[in-house]
């Protein structure tokens, strides 16, 4: 879902923390438990998903929605808000695909460590 | 310039840390010096405003150029790659506009603080 050559930490535009971007576009074709929400965040752990999980709450842009159901089950989703950020959201991701050798290449020149390095570390994170 | 109801620290997009979305902003319309900078971005301390510039200048938004003059003159520009962010830039703010009291609703809501004490801690930063 998400390339290892674009990661957040070398994003300049964020959606919130680190993570938050990433939980929004996986929330975008529906409902995800936190355990299937964990799969495609790779490196996640279950304290950072969870910070990333109540921040986007606070803020409106999820919602947990409540299911009339003997046995308990916990669900995240985009709330109309959050859904609004699409866009804007997907208006970034063209930039960053146009931009991301220049951005690469800057961190390269300003920097001791090689591309290839500086792309590890980041995977690596 | 800014918007005092609109501090980043409520924006869930960000570009780069606190301050440097501003900063680009700062400098559309051509190159500032850096207590020039410090006029419109209130409250920024000139710590924060050198980290903010030494990150994207790291990452090739913004450029230094030099000066062919005895006096030693430091200012500070957008570079092509900069000037690329001004338009997926606006797309997110035309978003925060459309957005916000939605946005400040769900942190009121969310929060034992009613949304004035919000709005003026966030101000206070």
């Amino acid at each position: 879902m998400f390339d290892p050559l674009c990661p957040s930490d070398l994003m300049p535009i964020r959606i919130g923390d680190k993570w938050a971007g990433m939980i929004i576009r996986c929330l975008e074709r529906g409902p995800r438990r936190f355990s299937e929400l964990r799969i495609p965040l790779r490196g996640i752990t279950a304290k950072a998903l969870t910070t990333s999980l109540r921040a986007l709450e606070r803020d409106g842009l999820i919602i947990r929605p409540a299911y009339a159901e003997p046995v308990r089950r916990v669900e995240y989703e985009l709330s109309q808000l959050g859904r609004s950020l699409l866009q804007p959201m997907a208006v970034m991701c063209t930039w960053a695909q146009e931009h991301w050798d220049e951005l690469l290449d800057a961190r390269e020149a300003s920097s001791p460590l090689g591309r290839t390095e500086q792309a590890g570390q980041a995977r690596g994170q």
